[in-house]
């Protein structure tokens, strides 16, 4: 899923968030020879994801912890499946329950809304759903993990990883042309040039001069078609700017090739999951 | 709001994550000396938050760039009103935006959520909301900041900072009595000891035990109200257990201190807010 | 004790701070493969403190080092007896010597002085010691536990984990019954209201006020006497600054509830430990 | 004094250490634009040491905050003067004071038992008194500086700045001789080869083999006396082991040219100093 | 040229590696308030590359430091030029000089490597020369902007900023087209496709399967005329393979679109730069 | 070879930079089940060396893969001869390519280089040859233990771990004498003394003012002999300053003790190592 070191760097701030100052309530009473068994139940609907950061938190806490996973990342999960299921020290699973909690819920949340937005389009269409930057300070590399999880796909990662010419660039490069000629000029090879258009004619100039990928910012769905259509397969077509789950059929009708939507990570709200914890021998 | 060496961590984190590659597209076309203003603009009705975030990551870009603040944090904005102003290098705005807008949105729906379940509280009724411990991983410091500018209060920071019986501890402390007692004997004595019951029966033993704060798990509004009068003063009461803004006023009235709620921070989602940006001479 | 990822990155430093430059010594004449065995040696009576973190420097240098605990932390130790003992390659344990060392001394060290106020308290008596904020900086969570170890109780760990208003505080909150509204109003339900208070008018604003704690400041013996009598239980009662061992058992007499004793950690020194090395096999 | 970069670091996790949660009580109470000044002041005589890292808690808190040092590191105090003041925003002075005086107390301690120690030596012997590796782990840059502000001098910095052969190296590396040769070979060759030597034929054996410095270990006095003879220049003789001051005179007269002493860091304990802290404007 | 925060933890690094100690020559012998001047020199022809590192190594031991930039980075300087200027506390020029100088010297070396490979494209060949991965660990972005100083372009900066399917790739994949189409339904839709191919019938499969670039591995000269015909514009062509200077032109004028040169970063060695000191007023 | 922590944050550092993003290409293609095995072949003569670090890049991203070592560090080996064995996860293999080969290369160049320089030295002469300062930012503990690898000495590690006066350090000091004098004061016994004298004058003020050792900065071969014979055993003679591999041999005759080479660390290139991976069962 995400490659151990950053993994950690994760986890680890999370848990000096919470731990820095120790866990008066479970130092108080709780032996730390106790051990506990912790089983992570869905509460609603969802699509699961997050296993390795659940085993993680735990596994970091107490590394004889061991955990198995019920539910892959992007499986389905109705209500009162189990998820996962630590075993280990009772210390560790009761520290590290909340933010273990407080890291799959937001996952399977993101994971789940995204599984609702790829459902829309119809069978027969290849419109992918994307993520967009718009996701937690410190979380990305997980949030981008989530919108897979959930059938979506990337966008770009970061600003290092590809080229979104919008308006603001356009007027300080001094026109649609020549902000295209820049990128291409300057940038690697690797990356295709996108552009953000908002009209007809941003449109044809950005396709005079060969862009890679057309952005339809605020399009009415008429446009849409009509800006398709004009396209032709010269360019990827993407479509963005407050998408609702509403209208991915009929875009995803209308031949547009992409669907970003910021809404998967930045409004995907927690699903309820809870950690039923019992002591054992 | 928040200590500096924090909130530098905080958000050279995020610019490290968006911005260790570069910015394709603002280096392709836009000269390092070209400068900008940028403003940014409530979309929707909103509780101002993030001040010094915002500022934070421009200056951090462009250690010469200036901000000024038209909404202080807490204060409310109408759609199109301007929050805050920065204006420096075109560069450290066009790099910078993302990564503020998405700190910026995320407090802003925090503070604004919050508000909304404080106007719920009927004159007269000295209830006060908090958030809980449901916060993102690595930003709970901000997070709980965007809570108070929205009028709610701070339940305990993390484990170290507050003790909190919950069921598993009872269990394995042996029973209510022992671990209210286990409590009092180890923890620091500026802490009040709190313990959460699912029934009148622990109700009555943890007060017996002298528990400063009884936390009412998924009682029913007439048990509340049952609570209250048994408790008759010799604990603070607490509800908690997904309340929804609905039940503020009721709960409110049954004379309940303390009603904290998870949802103002794992799910409130980011509020629409813009950066318009302008070329300057 | 601590938290793993606390206690590995506060070893981790350590180790940076000798090792940085390798060990000129060791790596010049002593074999990678020669394997050795060190055991940790009391060298005065003491109070032993620091099992995990002796641990955690060899296991971080050589993973398959192995630790044995002959004393728990916490327990007594006469001069010559061991303490703990090392087996592993012969460089990590050449190596963490000096920072494993450093450790235990000092938290063996805070340990031992813990003990010795704990000892004075009369039999009958509930009194408490307990620690204050006066910590070496980086090295706070491991001298709490060193106190607990030697059988005090914490204070408040940090600023965010507690409420104690000082005379610096009441002037600017402007006078005792302000500062008290003030805190009860803004902070945490979960946190007791304590201050500081320099007068038996000041002791009395306070217990007006509703103060939960009361800290006597430099009042002399009779005058505690007549402050606990004033509070009858109204509150707790906290007496600071520069109490020595040789007064404990008068203000233990007195009914006073707690003592802080900043010299536990601050003034503590070193007790005496050397480890004991062997080459073998 | 210590480069910025490495003391930012000091300072920085010093006030992550006390401020990640914030301080619930000045912020209650305190209000934002409120300014202070503050004075450091001795209240014993001691030898002041620290005013960098003052200076630097503060104005990492409020970079407007300003400093004046009415004494320099390495000067004297009476009881009662003023040391260094500092004046800036009240939020600042309130939360970095216990930070501050953490570093400065424990810093000036170091300095004036140092002081003690070297005043000791009588005039004209050219003896210089010493630190050794037995410093606070995560502090020794700071802690080496504090010997230094004492008049002392300090001893190889770390395992990799130094050659230092002890008795298990000398078992490890087959003899005296063996392991000076060893050390000659494979260390750079900026570094002098010491070694610890526990009898005359171990001297002699070092002397042999051309170590630059030799350690006496516990040599009683009259021992030492027949060391320095039998040394005749040919190495520094450098004794180490517990020596209080009460024996430093008589070690110099001898001829010694360095005593080293884990006690002026290990054991140094802190001096009292206070910071009288008084609103303003 | 590098976000500032970034720049500022490279530029912490490596002072701590050479600074974490201190510096015994200068903090003997120099007094702590003399002031100097340092030049940097170029002692042989070059294109400059660094100022931003210089100037911040230097400001970093002394904020107060002021650096002049006599040449641009990309700007050829002939033997005895001065490239730079800073003036500042002797103790921070001091300090600095040779942290300051392993870098410019490195980056320097790699932006004449580069211009001499960009200078031998023929006239009119639309040619780009770009770097690889095979970057100094650590110092990749600062690398990667040397040779666009040199007048380089960068390929693609990490394995998750492109897409390039090696043998490898091809082999797990199950052969060329399932590779490609694999990645184009997984990979963002802002990353071109690039394969290598080591053979015509792999450079037929890949174009087949609508690959955007193709990479020639170690083709000779005439195999590489046939695949650009073959290729006809379909796809970027790129060379790449221990391809030396001396092959440049041809490769060009077969109409290559890209030659990526491992050696410009892995391979350049330090060109000779000296900072001439002078001690001021 | 160099301590784990340490090890493992240069590493972490470095696959943080490479796949920060995570791996599009290996994660659109490879079975996260599938497993291989990688082979690190020279392809041209060389010293190898980097075997932990190579071991240690695989290992952080698949903590079970396993790795043998057919060549130890220092050893030399033909093109075609396989060095280390990697057995793991495929995605680890994969993913940490080209991070272990960019580490590897570096490695084994330095150690390759520096052998070059060894072996020039004629038999019976007892001259060693040093690195320098002049490393790579962040990698200096590497490097210098390629240094060894290759049969080189180190010179001092970093500023505060030797005494080195240079010409600025003389004119800021006053003079030879008083630079001299001033280190002898101040720096630690441990340390020699170093002066770098650019003629026969300042050579025999240095003799006089007893510098341990002596740098000839700049000599023509006959005043090396003569700088030799004039000191006279006195001091440690060292030769710095462009020295070619050709220039070694007459330098060792005429009785130079050291001869330090910043080329061997600053100017050595990358050898090619290339990784060859096979998919098994």
């Amino acid at each position: 899923m995400i490659a151990l070191p950053r993994l950690e760097a994760i986890v680890d701030r999370a848990l000096e968030e919470d731990l820095a100052g120790g866990d008066l309530t479970t130092e108080a009473m709780v032996s730390p020879d106790a051990r506990a068994i912790g089983r992570a139940i869905a509460r609603m609907p969802m699509v699961a994801c997050g296993a390795d950061v659940f085993a993680r938190v735990f596994t970091r806490l107490d590394p004889g912890a061991r955990v198995e996973r019920l539910k892959a990342d992007g499986e389905t999960a109705a209500p009162d499946e189990v998820l996962w299921i630590v075993e280990g020290q009772a210390h560790a699973i009761l520290m590290g329950e909340r933010v273990a909690l407080n890291f799959v819920q937001r996952l399977s949340g993101i994971a789940t809304l995204t599984r609702e937005y790829v459902t829309a389009i119809p069978p027969g269409c290849s419109t992918r759903i994307t993520d967009t930057r718009k996701t937690t300070p410190g979380l990305r590399a997980l949030e981008r993990y989530a919108v897979r999880s959930g059938g979506g796909r990337n966008h770009r990662d970061a600003l290092g990883a590809g080229v979104l010419i919008k308006d603001n660039h356009i007027a300080m490069a001094g026109g649609v042309r020549q902000a295209i000629e820049a990128a291409r000029a300057h940038v690697p090879h690797t990356c295709r040039i996108e552009i953000e258009v908002e009209s007809m004619a941003e449109l044809d100039e950005a396709l005079g001069a060969r862009a890679d990928i057309v952005m339809l910012d605020n399009f009415a769905v008429e446009q849409v078609g009509e800006a398709v259509r004009r396209v032709g397969g010269r360019a990827i077509v993407e479509v963005s700017g407050g998408v609702g789950v509403e209208r991915i059929a009929e875009l995803g009708r209308l031949g547009v090739d992409v669907i970003s939507v910021g809404a998967i990570t930045h409004s995907a709200g927690a699903v309820d999951i809870s950690l039923e914890i019992e002591g054992i021998g």
